[in-house]
């Protein structure tokens, strides 16, 4: 079987708090990706090959928190994170705080296939990039004026804001034109601020795992601060013998319960299945500790979980033995 | 049972490599690192203070790859990793990519405390230490004779060195005066190049778990490279109900391996002993992929191990059980 299930961000995502027009244009960025993803894989890709390319789709996508639509740090700029894995040799790359790459997770893989390193930062990480001719972009590509008002606020009222966190009123429309190559979703049409880290698992016809996650992180960040995206273990895994594991929340609690490694190692060393090892770490372990968030996954066979503890999650899926989906709420 | 154990980095050390002088310097370091912390268990402190003043310590020695003796990044500088974390409620605290911070276990210590988040990286994270007034040194601080002239060589060579590769000749004397505070050891008394990664555990007489692990990365590291160090569940990992683990060794196999929690998952989901959990990871796992290095742990008893798959690494330990030792080779 092979399978491809991505998520855009999980958080307070109240049923109905999108109009029909911004549902619409969610829902499309997310059968969009997907389809981007299983097709590679249809045409016999391999996983990390449809994850990477799934992911460079949503962060192209200005309604999602990675790459092109990322928060503004508290310095009103973005610094971007990224990590993809491949679960046939477990071998990994990642960046952290890369600011004008267009695309961090192809960055990532650029670590991966041509350093001897796991994970690059910053100022160093961008000269890595301009060396590998990665595709870099100005401060006019990123701003997304949705976004620039949440900072804006978020830096008045002196807080740092998760990604998915409560509702702003409604943006003014906004004459800033699209990037070239990005959707043409109108940034007018964007809704009111619950958006996430995006990120994407898959299984190939090889029976090859792989996942990948991208995030512009924390509205208002500052510090340097990192989450749990780019840290192989806790925001992404993929171990052909168990699971690729993708993950989006608060990603301090992410962190420090190392999630996407926990669920890989309670199906190794407990010999659960993927859905109850997800349920043990997301409300056994996270919820009480008011670790919001969710995931998606999947397992050797390829089948697909999506599983959240928040009030929703941007996904989708499609497997070839005929599961296919778009969902928000939860 | 109160118990500490501290390592001073693994590697390439043959038996013999140290003349006799060489060998006393590193023995009365790891000894009085390992007898700060003790004593401060033994007065009656937690854990999480014990780890972190024995890494102060070794941070201040200029014979290991932490704080004072960092090695040299590709630019001629020191960039620091360090994180800690307390078993009790598993808070956990890191830096990465930190410039003149004389203490960075201390400036994880700070962001355990004092922030929301677990990971601070580069200039941000330096400002954050300004902020809460962490003691800062110049290059004059961190330039010890041995690690210029192993950056020089690696450098010419074009190569990336962990901190603990192959022999140098022995080191020119040279007159640069000990830092304020530093231990007094002249730096022509150096051995060739073999050091490392610093790190502790202990456990206190409350029953709680605590790691800490301190490093200058690999000698002419580039693009902001990041190794296990400061990375929770890789490099560090304590959990009062089964261990608390510090690594050294090569970084980029001990982050894919999640190596630090991947014991501590052997032992809650295995019900594994330490050692046993410590013998796999080490030995079944990273050994057959090249994965060279060692760890300290205890367990929730007190129990100490110090295993390692290289031919040595720097290591002290005592317990109140009567357990007590200094050794470096293997």
């Amino acid at each position: 079987m092979i399978s491809i299930a991505l998520h855009g961000g999980a958080g307070t995502i109240p049923r109905h708090s999108l109009d029909a027009v911004q549902e619409a244009a969610y829902r499309a960025a997310l059968a969009e990706a997907r389809d981007i993803g299983f097709g590679l894989l249809a045409s016999g890709a391999t996983a990390l090959d449809a994850v990477e390319a799934t992911v460079r789709a949503l962060e192209d996508c200005p309604l999602f928190n990675a790459g092109r639509g990322a928060v503004f740090t508290h310095e009103g700029i973005h610094e971007l994170d990224a990590s993809l894995m491949r679960g046939q040799d477990r071998a990994t790359g990642a960046v952290a705080g890369v600011r004008g790459v267009v695309n961090p997770v192809s960055l990532a893989r650029l670590v991966m296939d041509h350093s001897e390193h796991v994970l690059l930062m910053g100022a160093g990480a961008e000269e890595f990039a301009r060396l590998h001719n990665a595709a870099f972009a100005g401060p006019e590509y990123f701003f997304v004026e949705l976004r620039h008002r949440q900072w804006i606020e978020a830096r008045t009222a002196g807080r740092v804001q998760l990604d998915h966190s409560a509702p702003l009123d409604e943006p003014e429309p906004t004459d800033v034109p699209p990037a070239v190559g990005a959707p043409t979703i109108r940034l007018n049409e964007l809704p009111n601020g619950k958006m996430g880290t995006v990120g994407a698992v898959a299984r190939d016809q090889f029976g090859h795992l792989a996942a990948a996650t991208s995030t512009g992180g924390m509205t208002n960040k500052r510090w340097g601060r990192v989450g749990d995206t780019p840290l192989p273990g806790a925001g992404t895994w993929a171990d052909d013998r168990t699971c690729a594991v993708s993950c989006t929340g608060h990603g301090e609690f992410f962190i420090r319960g190392v999630v996407a490694y926990d669920i890989a190692c309670l199906m190794e060393y407990r010999n659960l299945p993927l859905a109850e090892a997800c349920r043990i770490v997301l409300f056994d372990k996270l919820l009480p500790v008011g670790g919001e968030g969710g995931l998606v996954a999947v397992d050797a066979a390829g089948n697909v979980v999506l599983p959240f503890n928040s009030e929703g999650m941007y996904r989708a899926w499609k497997t070839s033995g005929g599961e296919e989906g778009v969902a928000i709420y939860g």
